[in-house]
């Protein structure tokens, strides 16, 4: 068993709550010894971390899907890692995990998560490290349950993505190009575009930075018969444009709103929302753990498409705990490129300053 | 064949598209000797008009469920009336019959409409005529419908109506009570609250008159537990304070938005639709036309719930054409209680002035 005495655990932990987008006064740094495993706990060294738009709510006071990170506690994040001390004999030293590991360098698992089913091992032949925190991990995961179980789009289908370049548009894409649609993303700059429609195949790209009526005139072009299904990732003025176009029977699925995480105003709410009535479409909201029995057919799915190539993965790394407050606000800017995960070691323990 | 050439045929046809609420500015009465039946049509004489929120989006330019109502054309109205002239076999004179009849006194239906399927014939022993415009017509098709299909609830489950003592939230509250649901009306003032309670059976109501808090409070009260089911008539700020109470996979249907239609504003989107991620909740529009391959199921449920008393109705009767423009605007006030007819003949087809 490794000797957990040489390691201080690095923390990033809530310290105030933010107003609008969250800045280095909303983080304390802090730092403590790594202990052993409790008795039926495991310790966890964390290589990669998710970074995700949702943390922006979780930040947040107020009831959700999920508790509100409390004030100074260690911020939540997914993770993956590699144990370094066991005491379940579910978990050997040297396994690969995935779980609610925490903004930190060091996760320890108590028992009672373990019975609650976090972490899970993770087999690094169907993927890569930062694959599963991508197409294998919550993106993915969101995207083919969102898309598939609430979105049952049919071959023939215009699938209209927005944060097409994004974690979860870049499964929910390349899965509806597998399903036989058509598919259209809409993401921010031409560099973003080009990597959907030439390296992930998308049918078309609309980029919404190319000025006020971008998305307007994209989808008269690109999906001049409606859109059949949405995945909704963005909120604001683009999921009123994309309502404006919809066609009979859509299906527009709401994983999220990342223009509005960061108001200070009320959300701004959908003004083309009667457009649900005119075409007989349904808006509904998806949140991933309501499928966590059925990851597994996920994961072999998708893994079998990244093993094939049908699938590709683009991952965009930060490097090193402490950069923490300033790669999250990347989710906000737009400055990502594919899903931003924070790498706080090498894969194989050297720790990253 | 009666002596058609007695009668004049008075009309209300759109002069103009109103901007706000409509006024009588917006309407030309016009008359016109009433025709022999072409070949293959007929002539009814229209006894009862519904009147609907629904007509004021006919009135608007543009793309929706249904054509505009052209500038100079006789206003679209569904009604109820008598066969007086025949030239189609599946039609006797003095059969009672049910269609789009338009704002006047007789309807001439050419042979194309009936092979289309309007008008149909109606059976006065399963209701009256102006339940034949309410429960047993559009509204009563449109909450059958719109709740059991796109609602589907589950005994046990509460269900929430806006517009609750109106045409469709009568038949949805006093449906949803036969099916094992607690009901919840919201409606506008004490009368009508006590209206779906005591005469409807409604397990509360919710009087959004009574202060800016009335909803929010009421919610608290009535739906301590969220809102499996939401039939919203109205949009605005109640839909907003349904979103925000609703419950796990709660079902909210877009029926209408009463408040937004005379709007010179866009359309008041609703903040709270995030609610639909939270609670992984579904919000679904309806057309009633989409149906109408299962009208007679309906009709014959809720006849028979007539008939046995476990469904009232309430009809709010207007006399005489030309009060046409004024009755309609009660709809935008809440001044109606019940379902909004104008009777234009008696029974017997004597005419009212």
């Amino acid at each position: 068993m490794t000797d957990l005495a040489q390691y201080t655990n690095r923390q990033i932990r809530l310290a105030s709550r933010p107003v609008g987008r969250p800045n280095a006064s909303n983080w304390q740094h802090t730092s403590e010894p790594v202990q052993p495993p409790e008795p039926g706990g495991i310790v966890v060294q964390n290589l990669s971390l998710s970074l995700d738009p949702a943390m922006r709510g979780w930040m947040n006071e107020g009831k959700s899907y999920i508790a509100p990170v409390a004030i100074g506690d260690v911020m939540r994040a997914g993770g993956v890692g590699r144990v370094i001390a066991s005491q379940n004999p579910r978990f050997a030293v040297g396994d690969h995990v995935s779980g609610a590991l925490g903004v930190q360098e060091f996760a320890s698992i108590p028992e009672s998560a373990i019975k609650a089913g976090t972490p899970t091992h993770i087999d690094l032949k169907q993927g890569t490290l930062n694959q599963w925190l991508n197409v294998l991990g919550m993106p993915g995961m969101t995207g083919y349950f969102g898309l598939l179980d609430v979105g049952q789009p049919k071959p023939g289908e215009t699938v209209v993505i927005s944060g097409a370049a994004g974690a979860v548009g870049q499964t929910v894409g390349q899965l509806a190009k597998i399903k036989g649609c058509r598919v259209i993303g809409i993401a921010g700059g031409k560099a973003k575009c080009d990597f959907v429609t030439k390296d992930l195949g998308f049918d078309g790209c609309i980029d919404y930075k190319a000025g006020p009526s971008a998305i307007r005139d994209g989808l008269k072009l690109h999906a001049g018969n409606g859109v059949d299904v949405y995945f909704d990732n963005v909120g604001g003025d683009i999921l009123d444009d994309v309502l404006a176009r919809l066609a009979r029977k859509a299906r527009v699925i709401i994983c999220g709103a990342v223009s509005q995480y960061n108001n200070t105003e009320p959300v701004q709410g959908p003004k083309n929302y009667l457009s649900l009535l005119v075409n007989r479409a349904r808006m509904e909201g998806i949140v991933v753990f309501d499928y966590a029995d059925r990851y597994p057919i996920a994961v072999a799915e998708l893994a079998g498409h990244l093993r094939s190539g049908r699938i590709k993965s683009r991952e965009h790394v930060e490097r090193g705990l402490s950069t923490f407050p300033t790669a999250l606000t990347k989710l906000f800017t737009g400055e990502n490129f594919g899903k931003l995960v924070l790498q706080v070691a090498e894969d194989d323990g050297t720790r990253i300053p």
